[in-house]
């Protein structure tokens, strides 16, 4: 696996993760998702709630998104306390035309699908090159340490080829911000991510898998710095 | 909620226990289930390789289970490193006719369902009293803390009447031996456990619900000290 | 173990915990213990949240004090965001006449310990029967669930009698919410408890013990309604 | 962080491996640490098994042990069932004169160190590169996720530059097996390390630290292809 997002430039991201940030108003809860581009979206949050006196209360996806918002100033809650958000703002690692969304390469794909799902509005922020005819990324899926050999006979079964995702800054598989290990699976084209997500939720040992489906909008950050809105 | 298995007595257990323990061959590598009935088959098993020189190795569902092995002598190993077992052998809070199985009142379903379906032979030992015409017991589901609202959302959007489970020896919920919380929910008379079963699965947050689909077979400890057999 | 506090009315438990709740300043960010007397505190400050419009931010330290500072509409952040607290309150399972306090009986002394000590003024809330002139309370021990032996060993070897707490609504061990086991180590009458503190937090594959050095002050919930406070 | 170990040649660490290998007796009980010398003696031991049928069991101290063991064919068990341990076998960062060794750049310490202290006998292998005057390498410190403000700032009072441990493969901070993070503290020269064990045993949201003081001997590759025995 090469070093993530080598291949865009951050203005890119930066245009994209600006302008969906311009989206949070006042009084909002909103939800803030992990990532090189979401990043953006949190440091621009951060730059209106200082200098504009935006109003925001923000639950996080992961302990990056956490550890950003914090030094953004963005101010914190939970989903505990509130369950519905009125916004949430991530990353994906591929998007399709028809807003069908791979996320899970920064292994926070499990916390993410609960703050989208817990959002009114869920916007995805991505550079131009994570746009895709067709979805063929790898599909992250988080899985029980235990039944970890298991999720992979299943997954075989599907059609897929999977492989444990090892760590370089620790002995051994990444493990999740929830303990967990991912499993990396090629599909090859994803024909029907629909059908795939549901028979990968069914899987025994899945905790989550990084097929999206609830995407309300894509902020596309292209080339030439400006940003494309699919919906 | 009551106490667990008050209203059984224990030697419908035990002769429940005991039948399926007689199924375990010399060489077997087996799955070691929790809760009171299967502790029974633990004993046994554990009898057999300390008075007649059983060679078998075992992978146990929880931390009850792998006490209760260890005291009874049974060698254990793991799902990683035999990731197919001959045999299961787990207890039940409810059976019906059909062999769908609810599991899950020790918080264990988890790591039980992961055992389950790495067996061949997937055995349930039951008493008397967990045999029913329908299932209509409440069907508990490990859920991801942080994702508690929005699973007890989509439960409600079901048809359920979710409650976290309180434990009685720390103060507040119940934490599994994964480290999440469990939801017990009502949802009355399941009329169609396999639709269910894919419902649930595919609610953002859980981690694994309690129904089993895969049973082979049922050893019911009767009243009368017979052990019935169903499937 | 019998039923946690079975011995003490509620109307000296709410006492301590309303006069701890009167501490409670704007503008502070406050900890939240977990327990029986100290959830009469969250009550209280969510009262005044609610009624006087007390502007406050509380840290929790368990899932149970998560559940009632919600319910009682007390705002919440965490640790990461505000690293040091001006107000901590929290139960204890017995108190000395040094403010030596053991607590854990609710299996969440590891969180606690942790808020305790981010906070500038540690308040401990009891009812009368907690006071004791001599600690001999069994020590409530956070394991991780793979040294649970050797962690018994080093316990014995420092005289002491441990015990792996069983759960009652779950099959096994008591989880914490941390994911961990808790062994409860009776050592009689504890002479030093600044020496036994220590030495538990050497022992290897202790998480954290339930011995707490640092209260500042104890308020006690009295038979005749009023509240002393120990300091 | 530079990557790991890129500065020692293997066959150092295959010497180093081989030779801690050769003390495994028939009928043993062993441990099996984490890192690139480990490696070797699981392989070691792996291919004594499969060839010379070595009767073994072995106990491991990771997810990355387990798969090389697993892979090597050497049969597993648990500190659960087998809590005594006849030989430990580990890998370390950093070994001074006395013996006192520097561990957890695997970020596995905490369950090496309970696997080291479940031994009889423990032994360490490195190549050369790790033999040092003085312990000046940085330490690693695990520490639960909710409490790593505050360890920083007892780290910093200990004199320590404390910094969490960011991972390259997943978003955020590197997770440990246990589902915490690991903080890597500079101490410079570290004039005493029993002195510095103790103290940060007793901080507040430690898990467990990197200083190992329990070795028995170091088993050192060097760069000729012998290996030096330190005891």
């Amino acid at each position: 696996m090469k070093e993530r997002n080598a291949n865009a430039s951050s203005s890119e991201k930066e245009a994209a993760g600006n302008a969906a940030a311009s989206l949070v108003e006042d009084g909002m809860i909103i939800g803030l998702g992990t990532g090189s581009t979401t990043a953006f979206a949190i440091a621009e949050v951060g730059r209106r709630v200082r200098e504009e006196g935006l109003n925001v209360l923000a639950v996080v996806t992961s302990y990056q998104a956490e550890m950003l918002a914090i030094e953004a100033g963005v101010p914190l809650t939970s989903l505990a306390e509130h369950p519905v958000l009125d916004l949430a703002i991530d990353g994906a690692d591929q998007v399709d035309a028809k807003l069908n969304v791979i996320k899970g390469g920064g292994a926070a794909h499990t916390h993410e699908k609960v703050v989208a799902h817990s959002a009114k509005r869920f916007i995805v922020v991505v550079d131009e090159s994570k746009i895709s005819e067709e979805l063929d990324h790898f599909v992250p899926i988080e899985v029980l340490p235990y039944a970890r050999e298991l999720a992979k006979k299943q997954f075989i079964e599907l059609g897929g080829k999977p492989q444990i995702r090892l760590a370089s800054r620790k002995d051994g598989p990444v493990i999740s911000d929830n303990g967990n290990v991912i499993i990396d699976v090629e599909f090859g084209v994803i024909e029907d991510a629909a059908e795939l997500s549901q028979k990968l939720s069914t899987c025994v040992g899945v905790v989550e898998h990084g097929i999206f489906l609830n995407t309300d909008e894509v902020y596309v950050g292209m080339k030439d710095g400006s940003v494309k809105i699919i919906n």
